[in-house]
Formats: structure tokens, C-alpha cells, sequence
């Protein structure tokens, strides 16, 4: 039997949305759900995919994540739009708020989009990309669970905080990037130690604050920043700016709100919207292209822009359909029946 | 004879006014100029110290930089303010517009500060430090000359892309950091040239793209950016936001301007400034509190927070004076000769 099933997107969120409602969200909240969880899969982003709909499920039998969550859009200042996700997911509070978001920054020139008391599932492209193809920049930020230590430390104080950048081009893709702070994603590690491998050198500290190479020492010692003490003082920067500057926890409260149940991080985020056109004016065409001739100096050598990769599996997924892996599929459907859904989900199992 | 000499904060604010006035700038200009100088000099930031003061002497001596410079501030959009440099230093613009952007972030929550057409020759700490010392937070991004290859690349786009960000602290100096998205920093590699001394691994690549240790190499080659793919990322996007959107160059334009002078580069600057009392209104005490946690939670391991080492310097400077190289100290007592000031600098020379 191949190890993989072939999903359309349409498929793949059907069977999103039976899990997520049937594990109680509404369907407005199911939605916003699901589109991040079909794109994660879309542009194989694997760890944020359908297999991330079994922590999305497995959340909400927690019984934390509020399943009747109603987004409260607060006018804060003429450049700062908040949402209180009121404990839901952070996907259903960005829906809420981004037009109000988006239309501050036409106004002002640029926005700050804060969400609040979201649980936190998603990676951040999928809420930068859409401004950029709308011809917005836009930069977003979130802390996490403090599962990193500082550079010249030993213990965990800060989140995975990831970063997010998109920029939009001229007839093409927007130029995005996403990536995490810490030295390697927290999933990673995980993978590894399920699978026996050891990892490579300089990603983590034991318990005892020493080097080590083995997953499971890792997961119970420290993760560190990528790039040393600078990626140490950008993790910080993303702690104030994602935490205390809009009213949300740092990592290390997150980290102690879970109380060791390991679920997805109630937090804040903060996204920053930046118009071109209001920056620009008559000079945005000129700057585009300007834009234009960095990104040639890059592709133009043997370097690669971030995420050409997912664009170009996009395209594949949209032509061929999305390679899901037969055990997440056969977990998922499972999870369907468990639920309660009265049919069966997707008679489109086929071979990869 | 002592290999430094020792000068109190008024002396080299005085011997600075000298070499600038005498080399043409205009008082408020120069005063700008020396400001920044000095407190690099306090702070035993000594690459951006008086050292740093020949080179703006000899970028005044190419005649690029404008003497006469009149910086015109342009309300450009609710949120936007912005400073045309008029081609003369950065400093100088950013005194002239900084209150009317710290207005603009008081009135919206938060403001973009964009300095044009600039010559940009000092650290990004001095910019950001004094908004958090008024309690707001701020971030800082400028491109420089193209030295800097991407990832995966072997041909110099980025510029060494500084990024710095302040947070202003209960009772305590700012939370400041400032590095540069290269490796290491290009005045590094050109002291270990000077020494004869070989370059830690990972710095940079020869003319051929092949990693060298060689400074002299490194200089004819490109420098690599800090935390790989990552770090390149990130250099992207100061390019992004501190070129193309403000309608400025990028590091690849500003290194074609500079047409082999290797003067300091001409370009934009971009500083988004914050005002927590906007965001968090009866709540700021709180947050204020909560980053105190996570700063706790950092020095209270064997971390560190950066800039103490900077402070832990200033005290030092303000209470014994400032140690200056005798070789940068004689030939700026030379320079001030050569412009025809009329009288002796400084009969405060005595030993360290």
C-alpha cells in the first residue's frame, strides 16, 4: 500500500471542516481554520499541514481553546487595529480584524494588526502573504512556548518566535520569509527523537545546560537561538513587541498557563502593515522595480529567494493534487468517525 | 609613552566641532554630527568612536557630502514623517525631524521616521537608545554599501544591514541591541588585514566563491551574512523596507554612487517608532512589569543583556574619561592643523 493518499484542497478541507466542527468550533471559526491548515498541506509545509489538524483537534479536547469564541474588533488608536480572539484560534480573530487592519494602513501609511488572547496554531506566511498580494509589506511576529534559552544561558526563557516578512512583486509571487528564531523548529527535534536519529551539533542544551546532539536530552533541556547572540537579541525583540507592548504573555507565562499539557500557545501577535503606494506615491513603480533589481542580484547567482519552494509545490498540489501521509489521512478520518460525523469522509483515497 | 591618552567628554565633543567645523560643516550640522561621535567614544564603541571622525573628515574632503546641507522635514502621511537629508549626514536630519516624529507616534501609536539621502556613518544605538529613554520603543534599519553575499550565493547584494531596537525599562537604561546582519563586521575584516591576523571560518568568500580565512581575500570577495539562510532573510528585508519603500537606494545602488571611493555610504534610513502608552493606555505599568520578567528571567542565568557592556563603559568614561587611541588622537590634532584652526586642541593630553 503506498505510504501516501492524494487529496484535492477541496477534499482536504472538507475533511478539515468535519473534524473541526464536528469537534465543536463554528463553522465561521472552522473555516478560518481550515484555509491555513489546506495551504500549510498545499505548499508542503508538512508540520503545518493536516497533520497540525490533529493538534487543532486535540486542543480543543482540552477544553481550553473556547469553541464559541466571538472576536471582539477594538479601534485603538488611528494606527493600531486589535482583535480579542477571545481565546479562540488566532486564524478566526485575523479574519475578523483585517480589512479594518488593512484599510488603517491606506489611511495612516502603516498599521499595527494586534491580535489578542489567541491559542496559536498556524505559521505566519499564510497572514503575511495575503497583504503582500495586495501590495502591502507586511511584518509579523508572535512568541510561543519558552522552550529556548538566551545566548549564554542554559535555561528556556524564550518561545520559537518566528519572524514573517512579505514583500509584493511585480507579476509575480510575493517575496516571503518565515522562520523561526530558535536554531531549529521545535518539531524537528521531536521528529528526530521518534525516529532515534541524533541531531546535529549547536541546535540544543541538556538538562544540565551541556551540549547535546540527542532529542530527547534536548527536549527536556534548552533549544537555542539561531545565530547566536543575535538571534537571541531578535528573540527578545519579539517578546517585548508580540507581548508587553500589546497587553500579551511572554513565552515563559504561556509556558506556565499550559501547565505542562504541551497544547498550542494562548498568546498575542502583532502584525505590521506598511502601504507602499501611501510611502510612494508617484514614485511606487519606480521602487517596485527597484525592489525588482535586488531580487534579480539574488536569483540572478546560484541563491534561491525564500519560499520559492512552497510556490513551486503549490502548483504542483493545485495540478496533481496534495500528497498526504497515509497514517495523518487514516488518524484524520478516524478522528471524523470519533466525532461522530454521520458519512464518510473523502472516497478519494487513491494511491500517490 | 602611554599608548592611549585621556580625554574628558567636552574635550573630544570640542576637538569633534573642530574637525567638523573646520572641515566646512555648518554649526548645528557639525554639533549633530559630534554628538554621536562622542557618546560612540564614551560607550568604547571605538570603530564608531573618534576613530570614526576621520572617516567622516575624509568624506567631507571627497566633496560628495554636502556642507551646506539643509534638511527638509515632510509631513508625508498621518504616519509617516519624513526627513530629506539634502546629502548631508544622517545625524544632523535625524535631530531635525526626530520631535515631529516622536509627535506622530504619541498621536497614531505608532510612526515611521524615514531619513533620505543621507551619508550614513554611525551606529544605529544612538538613534534608538534616546526614544526608549522617553519611553517608547523603536526599531532601526539601514542598508550600507553591497559587501554581503546571500545564501547560497557567492556575489556581494546586501550591505552589512544593521538592525538595532530599544525598549524602554523601569528605573535601568533601555534594553538596546544593534548588530549587523553580516558575519562579522567589514571594519573586523580590515583590522585583522592590518594585523597580518587570519579570520575565524565562516566569514566570507574569496573572489571565486570559495570560503577563505584570508582578510585580504575577504575584502576582494564578499562577507556572509550571520545565521545563514536566516540571517540572509533578514537582510532582504532591510533592504526592503529601509531602500524601495522609502523611495531610497539599495546597498548594490549605493556601492555603484560610491564608484570605488569606499566612502561612506549615501541612502535612506528607516525607524519605526512605538509608543507603548498608545497600545496599552492604563495597562502600560503592567507590561512594563511583564518585560522586567522576561529581563529577570535573562540575567538571572549566566546571560547577558546587550549594551551592559556599553553602559558598564559610560559609567567608566563619565566618572575617569575617556581613553583614546594615540595614534587616532594625534592624527585628529594633526587634521584640526591641517584645517587651519587657530589654536591648540585639548592641552588635556596625559597618560592613561
Amino acid at each position: 500500500m503506498a505510504e501516501t493518499v492524494t487529496v484535492t484542497l477541496d477534499e482536504a478541507s472538507d475533511l478539515c471542516l468535519r473534524v473541526l466542527t464536528g469537534a465543536g468550533l463554528g463553522r465561521r471559526h472552522a473555516e478560518a481554520v481550515a484555509a491555513v491548515i489546506v495551504a500549510g498541506q498545499r505548499d508542503e509545509c508538512h508540520s503545518h499541514g493536516l497533520y497540525r489538524l490533529i493538534g487543532c483537534a486535540r486542543a480543543l479536547a482540552t477544553g481550553r481553546v473556547n469553541k464559541a469564541a466571538m472576536p471582539k474588533v477594538i479601534d485603538s488608536a488611528p494606527s493600531i487595529l486589535k482583535v480579542d480572539a477571545d481565546f479562540g484560534f488566532s486564524s478566526y480573530a485575523y479574519n475578523e480584524g483585517i480589512e479594518l487592519a488593512v484599510e488603517k494602513a491606506r489611511s495612516q501609511g502603516l498599521a499595527a494588526f494586534v491580535i489578542n488572547n489567541c491559542y496559536h496554531f498556524s505559521a505566519l506566511w499564510p497572514e503575511v502573504e495575503p497583504l503582500a498580494e495586495r501590495g502591502f509589506a507586511a511584518l509579523a511576529l508572535t512568541p510561543s512556548h519558552s522552550w529556548v534559552a538566551p545566548a549564554g544561558g542554559t535555561k528556556p526563557v524564550f518561545g520559537t518566535n518566528p519572524i514573517a516578512f512579505a514583500w509584493p512583486r511585480v507579476d509575480n509571487h510575493p517575496f516571503v520569509f518565515d522562520f523561526a528564531t530558535s536554531a531549529t523548529a521545535r518539531g524537528e527535534i521531536e521528529l528526530h527523537r521518534r525516529a532515534g536519529k541524533s541531531l546535529v551539533p549547536g541546535l540544543a542544551l541538556d538538562r544540565n545546560g551541556q551540549p547535546t546532539v540527542d532529542p530527547a536530552e534536548a527536549l527536556r533541556g534548552a533549544m537555542l537561538t539561531f545565530g547566536g547572540h543575535k538571534g537571541s537579541a531578535l528573540s527578545t525583540m519579539v517578546e517585548l513587541l508580540a507581548g508587553p507592548l500589546i497587553n500579551d504573555l511572554i513565552s515563559l507565562e504561556s509556558k506556565a498557563l499550559d501547565d505542562g499539557l504541551d497544547a498550542t500557545p494562548c498568546h498575542g501577535e502583532l502584525i505590521l502593515i506598511f502601504d507602499p503606494r501611501v510611502f510612494l506615491g508617484e514614485a511606487l513603480g519606480k521602487n517596485l522595480a527597484r525592489a525588482e533589481l535586488l531580487f534579480d542580484a539574488i536569483i540572478g547567482q546560484d541563491a534561491r529567494l525564500p519560499s520559492q519552494r512552497r510556490y513551486q509545490a503549490r502548483l504542483n498540489s493545485l495540478h496533481a493534487g496534495m500528497s498526504v501521509q497515509r497514517s495523518v489521512y487514516e488518524e484524520l478520518i478516524a478522528l471524523v468517525k470519533t466525532l461522530g460525523a454521520s458519512r464518510n469522509v473523502c472516497a478519494c483515497e487513491r494511491p500517490a
